[in-house]
């Protein structure tokens, strides 16, 4: 084994797809009433997916494609390995409720606060008055575009803020009585704010905000994912367009939606719903079907 | 802690989802010349499908949906996590230059047979003349759809099997000489079959068949995947169907796309190429759009 | 392709190996005030464990092992990946805040109820008296051994489940006025019981056990470890006792220890503390070290 | 949302404990005849696993660790999470047969050069002559630590070479009838270099190391893992440190060795193989116990 500095042109990174001028390490965006998201770290970018799929693919297509073109090619055909060789690390304070939906996504690292450790600080989400909304008709798990009257919206969130004072200071009185913070924290409400560092791919990362920036995402989390899109974009301009454009906007169709359209744009009409059913489409097919047009 | 056989009727299964009247273990179905796959065991139905998201629906949905629904509902709408309930483990005899493809999937479990314990057994895979062929012009990973020359390819298919059979002889005679195992090994070709236990859930069988039955895929590996698929839809066959409809035949148009369907049923027509352009789409979306109508 | 159903004696699995007499399905466990475990499904056994690693193996060290020793020895020598090949489903009821402790063991599947599809149900988790305990003073992160007082632990302990009621009736009151339920619920302290299924393989499940079996980990956690432990070694009972034997009640001892421990048994004497800091231990290893006999 | 630059005291990182005064990237060392691990980039050294770990433990732990015990502690108790916020990515050539055994490390991303696409190089690995050794009679799975009759030997790497060398130009053969790349290659050997991008956390990384540094693993990825190594010791120094004294030089005890080591120590003396036996140990266990001292 010999140690060498590495001349090797292998695979070298193309200029005009560089990292912005200026380090964006400790770029922070406040999230809700007391969150953010801060970017800690970060390693590669567009270059980065580049150079990885050459690799993949040697000398081959290096004359076919240029680099922008190649990415927008390797994301529209699900050839995703290129974009997990970018990385990036987040400092992230955020509610508990939401803490519990975003840790399903398991490919990532985390290390968060720990109650069993430390004194839980007296931070709350309190929603703005424009979130206190309705249960939606439409979708089970939802709230409604509408908003609840502002009397009551107003006595909820003062209700919501009152009982978060009272649970801390109940908290307080148990640590104050010696009691073990693994128990004295048992009460605090999910609307508790913690926080965590969490690391992540780009591939990873897109289904995170693919899943997380849709409409049907609650609110409190879609703030997050945003503010994670606005940040990445910065570092990673060329892959978050094909992002956008392949999967955050794409749309998929069913077998039988496939179907329909070619009919559809063959005979230059509408299908009728019972035309649809006939193509093996469900009653509530037939609604998402047209909602999509 | 208390010990007791639950009677809970919590998230009971539905008999009319079941599993079918006789076990599938064993069953077999062969794979190239030499290769097979075998179901050795596998754990739960469409049935474990339902009864894993009526955890988190509660009470909630179960008048809305009845279970086909439900489960063609939580598949098309990427509510993916029922899907790993379910469990399988095959084993599988493959060429090694398959296996270097299939091992790439990360979510699954493999134990395979190894060449340094134990002597690798005279095994090679030698095509069908039909799959000798040549290199595709349109894709730069794959062979053509015509064939070679008859005579030229019978001579490969020849020339293959004489030197799998040279090389399996230069390493009995290794072995004979007491080289180690490990060593011994190396310079056989990955045409060789290896066999191993293969154990996944649905949700990532499913990635694996969608990617693995595409028509980019290699034949070779196809093979495996349709006699997989033939397998796990007597299992799951209502998923198996939702699989079919929502994702092996589904289409994913880009947020390009999206615009120009839109806008061709609404004005009835065609789009020029330059009106695609316009829309942002480039040369070879342009074809890749064209070639899905 | 031609299907069959194999007779194949490949890798048959030895009957004496084999699983109990009686199906095990539905066996539950209660845990803590509220909680349970219960299996819902399993696949495999110690034999499936022989069966994946006489693959790997092939023929060669058929006559060598038997089946427990071959167990013994795959545990003992980290070739973990024949206990992958065994699977367990749970039904788990149990606190938020072990919930969350839990999910950290990324190597699972889960499905969790969910509070935004369903209205959450009043169960909160509240301490024995003898769990009612002061911080540890040795434990940064732990209870004591020792009982508060039980007039204060009373009064902590009326206090835990008068405010649990008390913010359940407001998330009533929040959904009596139509709140949406994602935003009623976070309030909720996180004494609440939730709900999940659990999907895991052995091996994932032994490093699952290791951790929260541990006497570190929160006695509510392990509350839950020793319920599973107790249903998998009906299922497993070889592979749990190797378990015991080389993971659970084995000791790891560092480079320096190792050194401090050889030169003990030569010398036949103990070692001085500064003996051992010539070794390269720290002040807090040196505790641990002696802590070990 | 507002964005801003973050002046954040938050988990500020110690400057003593800083990355290496000139970056790394690009550092190469050659392995094998022809292979090498390249650092392509990384992110974080063992500033940030200590940066990490002061969000788990607040501000509680402060006072009590400086950072080198920290990370020393962290690794001792098995507290993992904080090493996976490192992350190295390596450009590596290695032969196939090792990177078969390479890939079974699941918590790693990979781009590999693709035989499908592009034409393999003429590039093989011929052992030295002084890896020509006999099967091991010890271990099933390795070589021995004596060598071959060097004329034997030579005559076997003699043999590798000219069957690499012809099973070459049958490849080159194959193509020049334009038979596609994909089939071509597939009786190409296992001595066949091949390269890859690889990117991994710290804690995963210790992971690889400790198996394919250990002993047992073959020669030749052994030689990789020593590389690796080298390289990621100078970026983070104390944590390789640690990984060396409670990773890779400790020594794990089963529950009966420990029961011995507590006994020997206290009684001031060996124990008889039939007092071991008593403790529950078999005959393989006690060899292996002996050869602990």
């Amino acid at each position: 084994m010999t140690e060498h500095s590495s001349s090797l042109p292998v695979s070298s990174a193309p200029d005009y797809l560089s990292a912005p001028a200026h380090n964006l390490k400790g770029l922070t965006i406040d999230c809700l009433d007391k969150g953010f998201v801060r970017l800690v770290d970060y390693m590669g970018d567009d270059a980065s997916i580049v150079q990885a799929a050459r690799v993949s693919y040697g000398d081959g297509t290096k004359k076919l494609n240029e680099d922008r073109g190649l990415i927008r090619y390797l994301l529209r055909h699900l050839h995703t390995t290129p974009f997990e060789m970018v990385e990036f690390k987040f400092h992230i304070k955020l509610p508990i409720f939401i803490a519990r939906q975003w840790i399903r996504h398991r490919t990532a690292n985390v290390n968060e606060y720990s109650g069993r450790y430390s004194v839980m600080k007296d931070e709350f989400y309190v929603p703005e008055l424009s979130q206190i909304r309705p249960q939606s008709n439409i979708n089970k798990q939802g709230r409604s575009d509408t908003a609840l009257d502002p009397i009551v919206a107003q006595e909820i969130v003062d209700q919501f803020s009152a009982s978060q004072q009272q649970m801390y200071q109940e908290y307080e009185g148990y640590l104050a009585q010696d009691l073990a913070r693994e128990m004295a924290r048992i009460n605090l409400p999910l609307s508790m704010y913690t926080e965590w560092y969490w690391k992540i791919d780009l591939h990873n990362l897109f289904h995170f905000l693919r899943l997380r920036m849709d409409s049907h995402a609650q609110y409190e989390i879609r703030v997050y994912g945003e503010a994670i899109a606005n940040i990445i974009k910065q570092i990673v301009p060329v892959a978050y367009e094909a992002f956008e454009d392949y999967i955050l906007h794409s749309i998929k169709f069913s077998r039988m939606e496939y179907q329909a359209i070619q009919r559809m744009l063959k005979e230059q009409r509408s299908l009728s719903d019972s035309e649809l059913t006939e193509l093996g489409m469900g009653k509530r097919e037939i609604t998402e079907f047209h909602a999509k047009f």
